[in-house]
């Protein structure tokens, strides 16, 4: 392949040209005229429309071109249950945030969603109200507590909260390679949609940047790093179920998260505690300092 | 995830959202504002803007967000060293063929290129002029002769043509899971730009379609079948490299070819020979009948 210099930005393409690039894009939105499916045949054709746009727009060269698809393939081949590079990669061009704008549009108070990210997984522990996630994580204990309402101010009892959260060595369980489960689990909000639990304080940490995504970031001078959270999902009969983090006020890197997660109704007070500071259900830490937190979660009505 | 049901198309977005997400897209092209390399900074940001503008157009759900992610994973676990999913995709989005409409500009009589596809291997065998490419493929003997000249019509020696094919069931060499190599070879033409070969008469294949492209080619009721055709690479100094293929006149699949590869000048007449008939070269093929075609190859100047 020669085509591996782009005209200089801005050389103007003939018209005879620019006719024989719409037509290939014409074909091609034609071939899903048949579709069966309205919404698949919808996605497909803006998908279809925007890529090509792109292609021309850049004038992509062929260089380029297969740069794109050797970079897809270490993608996929990076990924396995462990490790989801096609979500980072998501993550890292803000199309998860984009997304999750797209599905959950503000109404009334509602807490904010946020990105998702890689390293949730399905039957995260059950612990009681006011039990302990960490599970042998390492980290400081912090002491998580709230309510759950509805847009109404109403509480919503039994509301099922999922968090997940890194140690503070900067990983998630499922990145050590062994079958651990730590720092995370599920609870349920109380009969007046009050929860607690000891979490661990967030710490910031890259997300994996050993694999193409890690290489995009270094290759445009982007940071991997993430500013510090702790994950939220909390779903309930009849209401939108939230997908979220809370960040710590204060942490350097809210302002240059490398997913673009961060909003400022999200960032709290995680107050220090010194050792030996008396905890609210009487836990003895001994020697070590904790912190403590307060999250009031506001779910919107499902289909908002 | 809750928000599987997209809104209906048409719905209009309030500026109040509409201005959320807008915000994100402008977070996420700042991000590569310092990026030292300035031709990856405008693909990227390009990249970045036409991606989020597809989202924000359908109103992605998160459900389809996370098919989208699936699809990747499927098409990354598919591909190994000899299967290329990811150009198949690229293939059957027309992505391929509009970086090929870029990069290979009308150049007076130069010869249209078209789609590489994910066949070619480097270091195929090398033949003699009128050397036979089958290597014991399955298929039709076919005589292919012509020339390679400039735009100006002067006769290039040496060029190096790169030819292959499917056999006749169907299968590039590289399908059979084995070490064979069949069906494909190069070799230069000579002092006056001639050029002469034994190959397969094309016949039509579908593209490997047990994998995710292929059930979303069947997902939007499109037919995964190629046109007839034998590709060719041909290359030689200060000419643009041209890589396109060659399609048999009356074949019914010229109209709905599923890369969207088919032009009408590519299309040629691959003349039916009865067994008996004499060939060019005074090979007996016995009681196989054959057929002969020519392709007059013309190079634009490189950097045309």
């Amino acid at each position: 392949m020669t085509h591996d210099r782009p005209a200089p930005a801005g050389t103007p393409v003939p018209d005879a040209q620019q006719e024989r690039e719409a037509e290939v894009t014409r074909q091609v939105l034609a071939s899903f005229d048949g579709c069966a499916d309205p919404r698949l045949r919808e996605v497909m054709q803006s998908l279809v429309h925007h890529l090509h746009a792109f292609v021309r727009e850049v004038r992509l060269t062929e260089r380029e071109w297969n740069e794109g698809i050797a970079f897809l393939t270490r993608a996929g081949h990076i990924t396995d249950e462990r490790r989801q590079e096609f979500i980072l990669l998501s993550d890292v061009l803000g199309a998860s945030m984009q997304t999750v704008a797209v599905n959950n549009a503000a109404y009334g108070d509602a807490t904010e969603a946020t990105v998702f990210g890689p390293f949730f997984v399905e039957n995260s522990p059950s612990i009681e109200l006011g039990g302990d996630l960490a599970f042998g994580a390492a980290g400081e204990p912090c002491w998580v507590e709230g309510t759950v309402t509805d847009t109404a101010g109403k509480p919503v009892p039994g509301a099922r909260i999922e968090v997940w959260e890194a140690d503070e060595d900067g990983y998630y369980d499922t990145q050590y390679g062994d079958d651990r489960i730590a720092a995370r689990a599920h609870l349920f909000s109380d009969a007046d949609g009050r929860y607690r639990f000891w979490g661990l304080t967030p710490t910031p940490y890259p997300i994996p940047h050993d694999g193409p995504v890690g290489g995009l970031l270094a290759a445009t001078g982007r940071s991997p790093m993430r500013a510090s959270h702790l994950h939220f999902m909390v779903g309930a009969p009849e209401l939108r179920t939230l997908v979220t983090h809370i960040f710590v006020r204060g942490d350097e890197l809210l302002a240059r998260d490398a997913v673009f997660g961060v909003k400022e109704s999200l960032v709290k007070d995680f107050e220090a505690q010194p050792a030996g500071t008396p905890t609210p259900d009487g836990r003895d830490l001994g020697d070590r300092p904790w912190s403590r937190v307060r999250f009031d979660i506001v779910l919107a009505p499902d289909g908002a």
